[in-house]
């Protein structure tokens, strides 16, 4: 399916000079969202996978249904304040700003093999800081997987040394 | 499956009084996790669905899975001002304050048949807020799910009308 189309393109949001890519006229239509969560299933079926760490919230959209597909554990990364339980956290960068994750301590077991997955690529910091906390807790990162990728903003270079996969690129 | 041991309880959380019901334990389980969003698709196998609507951010880690095991379309229910198109919002009462909700106006179209899901049932009022968005949208409220149900906080009164189903209940 051609992913494009169904994506809009929103000039200066959130903020002056940001053309947002908004994926929920591409979720709104049913077959486009379960082919856009197949297509990350696709990219990673070569690849073991324990549990699957999305990124609140829009990487959950997608995160949620791969792990219920591969019948991996869902781990919530979230911003800072939402989890109840012993956290660990990590400061990133973002395209406009920084701000902090979270992740449960207990979310992790040493060993288990990690696929982390979220919306769009764009620095790569928030994705970064997710990895960090993952490994923090014994975990081993076996891919980062993203539905969209911002090329010009060379989130990869983030990333290096880490099996990034991404559907499509803008 | 039984989900109750695998939810954790998490006393004074987010405000003192509070008993936190914490969902992240039972989703890091696959098989719990799958299981959890089967029972919700069970619940409303009867019901022909269009289109998912979930509630950030919690909802959205049922809500997204169910809208890919149907082939629904999924509606992303946001707090304020993280939609970057035209949108319609709601007020709501919390448990613990009041609180906005929006929608993208483009996100339902009239007709449509529309399951609102979120993780928990607490005083209604985020659901309630939701099914009033679709509505004003066109939309028909097919059915609001819930994984728990806290029953002491009767949100069921602040849906009447409408067809609740829950897979388990405090």
């Amino acid at each position: 399916m051609q992913f494009v189309p169904l994506i809009r393109t929103v000039p200066d949001f959130p903020i002056p000079g940001i053309l947002f890519r908004d994926i929920t006229t591409l979720i709104k239509n049913g077959e486009a969202f379960q082919d856009a969560v197949d297509s990350l299933a696709e990219l990673f079926a070569d690849v073991p996978v324990d549990k699957i760490a999305a990124i609140e919230a829009r990487g959950w959209i997608f995160g949620a249904p791969l792990a219920y597909k591969l019948g991996a554990g869902f781990i919530a990364v979230r911003k800072p304040n939402k989890l109840p339980a012993d956290t660990i956290s990590c400061e990133y960068a973002l395209e406009y700003g920084t701000n902090c994750l979270e992740m449960h301590r207990d979310a992790v077991e040493p060993g288990e093999r990690v696929l982390v997955i979220d919306d769009l690529l764009a620095t790569g910091g928030t994705a970064r800081g997710t990895v960090g906390m993952i490994e923090e807790l014994g975990g081993k990162v076996v891919g980062i997987g993203f539905l969209i990728e911002l090329a010009e903003l060379k989130g990869r270079e983030q990333l290096n040394g880490y099996d990034v996969r991404t559907v499509l690129t803008f």
